[in-house]
């Protein structure tokens, strides 16, 4: 794996470290107590050499946090023997919060919703609450590892790499960017879910969905283990988020960036499980017995209560199997303290007696039972020793037991795996038996085959799928994921999928577009102007607006059939000359002001005392927060504070300042890029105003002919899409990485705006030509005097009721 | 509605007929009793004016069947008021099987598994066998009803019409149809699916996935509520049948035929709910409240908890709704005597009881919670006078109460609809607001919104709404389905999607194959004969291959990485000399005998008693049954009965007669088309025969090398394609309807196998090339020498172990 170690430093993120800590009770003292699992052997490795270093929750709950990790044992021969403590990063959560997060939201919510059994989630938003905070407390972690790892390394030219684990730490990613960003480090960063990602019919059921879908794509690129959860994960993002996708090259464009997704099967230290099998003694000691094995943890996931009654179907349907073939089922011990777990064990306590006490002879019993660990040892001699493999969840992001019985498949002939077609491992080892678990019957008879298979076809099957997992082990998904990170570089025969989505082209928008832009109806254009139209700037009389977007719009504006408004934060006159183009409408302080093409105006009215309260406010703000950098901005009605230009540092405090002072004048303070803007307490807002601007413009009844299209890229014009919602088409420039928006697309840039605008100059321009002809179709085109004759023929009976201002609280 | 008319007479078939019929003590006689519902009030008149019949369940188990149904009342006035009784076909089932068939399959496994609830569905085999039995019975008072129609109808020209209804009667449609063509009666069959149809990963849960899919495939057009569900049901064809299908047109090949697959959303009868909002007096007294209006049958898919727990919410959170606003639940009593719902009402009791009990003071209650059933009048008053109705199902296919509530809208200004996205009513109805309702918090603060929205939002949404369900009400739906049937003209401006898919190309192929078709792997081509490579024909003789096949055999068995075998239930000297090709394998009587291209061959060995057997079975049958053009071909070892020109109606006994002496003369009876073969028992078919062809050809390692094609049309193949299950590329040819099949890939003629065949061939010249350069590619030529060198140099080490002849039974 030293190829691993060239590409720079690993930092992995999981819910637990590679290893618990416990207290050890005659020395009171903490000791490691070393995980064996597959993935630690493969990752730990990697981390050690390259110097990385590993943050996760200890297992413990300390009294004192500042407590020290020990150091491993120097007997510990496990792979994580190597991590010094120095290396390592405990995440310590209190107890209740912990308990919350984890139980609450990770195991009550996630791992029954992930696994497509929406009736057993729970979903509570104190739950979400705390898994929020916690992935932000290992993401703080995480940030401060990031940076000890770049002090330590000053000189290295390769980029540490982050790599975040499971459905536990899905939001923690963009806290990890954006400190990163800030401090101008380099890290990539990726993720990897170990459970099966569902389909968009069930993930959608989650109140937070976009938060997760944009929790995980703050990381460069995301693994599953397998094709179809990458691809109700991409599903997810174009259908919540309003994201571009590219489903071929598994592609998402997020916050101006491509995230990568990617089939990572996760495989198993195939080569020590041979070791294993080839020197475990023999414990299964009846040789004239077949042994069907299972090995699950206790969890309702597993499928156990279908197993056992599928086996009992076996001994009812084909009884030339009694006494001549037991079950071993192994059960783990898991969340002995929640009932759903405990109501499980009594079920199949009771199953097991009841089976038995049906089928026992003197000589014979049908299923041996164990609830309990076993070692890996004996494990290894049931792999190698049973017959069948009978490895049936009900759900399952991958599934191990299948591979490491085919790891041990060592004697000749060989048995038989049967796996479910609802396991990942089910979708990968297709040379297995393909056994659905809910109808026992059928399992049944599954099984009957498997422990009647005619040698050749054992031997060829378990060829088979023992060949795939030896070249495919866990050794082979750590390259792969590095791989997939850019970290390594691809081999001969890799499968090179592009990483780069293509930009932003007018043919992105044929589908959603076409439903809003109909031959009949005339379209208004609805667009905010900075960060949308014209991209933000230093200051906002830099933000300068492309010739090529203002040619677009003034020939836009010269169509009979398109209305324009630009709708902004800015006060009115001032956006008016940013655009310059004559003939549309202008809505100033987010519609507080309206400019009709016709010279017209609409105020919104405002009490008396504002006007005064403004300028009192006004002064209050540029003597006591206007400094290193911040300004405030009159725009007549309202007041923008300013502070792109502050330093990063002083920002929380000068900002809170502000908003306190704000609102203590009696206004309203929303945020806005790098600025706090003041409002009058008016219900009024881009929303109101656009509705306001549509009726004035086209009549009462204008939603009978008109078709809107609505631009933005600020929480400003949530107001509008919100009222808006399910009337328009609605685009939000983000470039930024969380924004929860009620837009129905999301653009990366004002580049991909102008496109948008190009696509509609096209598609308009394609019905012009038809009325030149005179052609019989239901379409006329209206006479040139009607053009913008909304606002000349204005519909003066709707006046909007002016609406009160609200009492300063 | 009478365009519909014209285009032939219509037979519903739903589980209920469009009334139920009621004991009326008093006189002892059957009475009608009218429903009200919509489809009803749509479907009845088409129905009725085109002199069409309605098969269905009449809501009584009667003692005597034969029992007459009675003619409606004088005094009725409802859509059905015309049905005569003639008209009626009463489907009876015993009071057993229709329990399971109803509740246990119907409501215990397709109501909670279509609308995305797995945990609560059950998966049995009893119910099952129930619901395929009612559904046969269904199929033929169906085709009953279809003869008289043909017979009454003569001289019409119009293709009779049927239309089957809901989850109730999946399967239903096969039966019809197969009756339909050996009678040669032409009809259209359509299927509508009243809930939702759930996505793959829900659907694939269910063990018959495959017979469901294909039973609703029995029709030429399948209808569903909303494009999302179209799409899931596409899917699941492709992903589990291996049909082609193209989903952009939504179209599902299937059984040589093209199903059209369409959205298309139900309607309400809008007028008349308009017209009772305009009559209804007022019920509702409080004049100083604000109404949230929910009205649901009680169900655990309509979310009433969450509803309630939502209700709650807003009352904390926003106090100044307290004293302002009523919930009024109406809650409809529904399966009271299943325990989910007694769980279900009590919990709502409870609910309900809680809440108010915190909340009420001395002039206000919270909720208003009806249990029980409202007048029309009384529910069109509560739609017309509500503020908001707060329709949040946890899933629900459309959701009529929407619908229902935007009609009666008519006061200015009007209220406003939440509706949940997890109904199909959601994804249609998108100026309402969308409200999940799995988390409170965010439902409340969305039924704030409803409340306190400003009034020219609440009309412009409103008025969109209402003029949407105007146009598409519940006739306009009913055109829209005699559309999709192809019974109406499309109109202008109708969007017209493709009806037949387009033939199979090369392309087809490009994905499925590729995975097979490594650059470094030899093929190997295992091809059944007749069905497959040859037209089936009346006479085995007549079964010519096509010339064009015969081309590309030549020229695929000329390439040195291409391996081919025939692999037949002929002779194996008469499928060699049916296909002509020198140098490959041929296999006869399924794999029994083995002709190497060396001229080796292998025979099964076979008990010695049998040979006698064999002709002594051959007299038996040749004087018992070969009549009426049955006859029986001796293929050695052994023989196939065919009565492929019996006529239809002779044919169950005499086949029933043939197995009969088939078994008793200690043989295996086995299935073919329109023929059953006898074969000795032994455990040997074309599976085993496939393996051990390999192994000869290439040695014990071969699956290292090479990779394999089975192509096959008849039962017989299945056993080969188990064998090979997921080893392999395999494709079925299916001209027939309901085929269970083990191949991946379905295909509709031999002529696409011959498509199939080119591709492979164009796919192996682009291989070939290469290696004239003598490129460095890890690839090397093997030397002409080892062309079908396999079985010169076959592993002689491995002979299969003969098996046993299992003893006659």
């Amino acid at each position: 794996m030293s190829e691993a170690v060239s590409s720079g430093s690993m930092i992995v993120v999981s819910n637990r470290l590679p290893f618990v800590l416990k207290r050890n009770e005659a020395t009171g003292r903490l000791e490691r107590k070393a995980s064996a699992g597959g993935l630690v052997t493969a990752v730990a490795p990697v981390v050690i050499q390259g110097n990385g270093l590993w943050v996760g929750w200890p297992g413990i709950h300390l009294d004192d946090p500042n407590e020290p990790i020990p150091e491993s044992d120097p007997n510990d021969q496990t792979p994580t023997a190597g991590l010094l403590s120095k290396k390592v990063v405990a995440v310590h959560v209190e107890r209740g919060m912990f308990d919350s997060y984890y139980n609450g939201c990770c195991n009550g919510t996630f791992w029954p919703l992930f696994h497509s059994m929406p009736d057993r989630a729970v979903f509570s938003a104190e739950h979400w609450k705390n898994y929020y905070k916690v992935n932000q407390l290992f993401a703080e972690k995480t940030m401060s590892a990031l940076m000890s790892l770049i002090l330590e390394q000053k000189d290295s030219v390769a980029t540490p790499l982050v790599w975040i684990h499971d459905y536990h730490l899905m939001l923690a990613a963009n806290w990890v960017r954006q400190a990163a960003e800030e401090k101008d480090m380099r890290c990539k960063m990726g993720f990897f879910l170990h459970i099966p990602f569902p389909p968009w019919d069930i993930f959608r059921l989650f109140p937070w969905a976009d938060e997760i879908l944009q929790g995980m794509l703050g990381n460069d690129m995301v693994g599953f283990h397998i094709e179809d959860y990458c691809l109700n994960f991409v599903d997810c993002c174009q259908r919540r988020l309003g994201c571009r996708v590219d489903r071929k090259g598994m592609l998402v464009e997020h916050g101006g960036r491509t995230v990568r997704v990617r089939p990572l099967p996760i495989g198993i230290p195939f080569d020590r499980f041979v070791q294993l099998a080839e020197s475990a003694p023999r414990v299964m000691l009846t040789t004239n017995q077949k042994v069907v094995l299972g090995v699950d943890r206790l969890d309702y996931t597993k499928g156990l209560v279908h197993r056992l009654k599928a086996f009992e179907c076996l001994l009812e349907k084909y009884p030339e199997h009694l006494e001549k073939v037991t079950l071993l089922q192994i059960s783990v011990p898991s969340r002995t303290d929640v009932k759903e777990y405990q109501d499980l064990k009594e079920e199949m306590d009771q199953l097991v007696g009841r089976i038995n006490g049906r089928f026992t002879t003197y000589n014979w019993s049908p299923i041996r039972y164990i609830y309990g660990c076993v070692s890996q040892d004996e494990l290894a001699a049931f792999y190698r020793d049973a017959a069948v493999a009978f490895v049936t969840p009900l759900r399952d992001g991958m599934n191990l037991v299948a591979k490491e019985f085919v790891a041990c498949q060592i004697n000749e002939p060989p048995g038989v795996l049967v796996v479910s077609p609802f396991a990942g491992a089910g979708e990968m080892m297709h040379e297995a038996l393909i056994c659905n678990p809910y109808e026992i019957h059928q399992a049944a008879d599954v099984l009957h085959r498997a422990l009647t298979m005619p040698e050749d076809e054992r031997t060829l099957r378990m060829n088979y799928l023992r060949r795939r997992e030896k070249v495919h082990d866990v050794n082979y998904w750590m390259k792969s994921f590095l791989k997939a990170m850019g970290s390594l570089i691809e081999e001969d025969g890799d499968e090179v999928l592009p990483t780069t989505m293509q930009p932003v082209t007018m043919d992105d928008f044929d589908e959603y577009l076409a439903k809003y832009v109909g031959t009949t109806h005339k379209l208004a254009l609805l667009l905010d102007y900075d960060g949308t139209l014209a991209p933000i700037a230093p200051h906002p009389d830099l933000a300068i607006l492309p010739n090529e977007t203002k040619n677009v719009l003034e020939r836009l504006s010269n169509m009979s059939d398109v209305y324009i408004a630009i709708i902004s934060g800015r006060n009115v006159n001032n956006v008016k000359s940013m655009v310059g183009i004559e003939g549309i409408t202008y809505a100033g302080n987010h519609g507080l002001e309206i400019l009709h093409p016709d010279g017209s105006k609409f105020v919104h009215p405002m009490p008396v005392e504002y006007e005064d309260k403004v300028s009192e406010l006004l002064k209050c703000l540029q003597e006591q927060v206007c400094k290193e950098g911040a300004w405030v901005e009159n725009k007549g009605a309202l007041l923008t504070f300013h502070y792109r230009e502050t330093p990063m540092g002083l920002r929380p405090e000068m900002v809170a300042k502000a908003r306190e002072l704000i609102i203590k004048a009696g206004f309203k303070a929303g945020d806005a890029h790098c600025a706090i803007e003041a409002k009058p307490p008016v219900q009024w807002n881009k929303g109101r105003a656009s509705l306001y601007i549509l009726r004035t413009a086209f009549g009462v009844d204008w939603s009978e002919r008109i078709r809107i299209i609505y631009a933005g890229d600020d929480v400003t014009d949530e107001d509008a899409m919100e009222a808006l919602k399910g009337m328009a088409a609605t685009f939000r420039v983000t470039s930024s990485h969380i924004v929860r928006t009620a837009a129905e697309r999301r653009l990366p840039s004002t580049d991909s705006i102008l496109t948008m605008l190009k696509w509609v100059e096209r598609h308009m321009n394609r019905r012009e030509p038809r009325q030149e002809t005179g052609g019989g179709t239901a379409y006329r085109r209206p006479s040139r005097g009607n053009k913008n004759g909304g606002s000349v023929k204005m519909e003066m009976s709707y006046i909007p009721k002016p609406t009160t201002p609200e009492p300063p609280k």
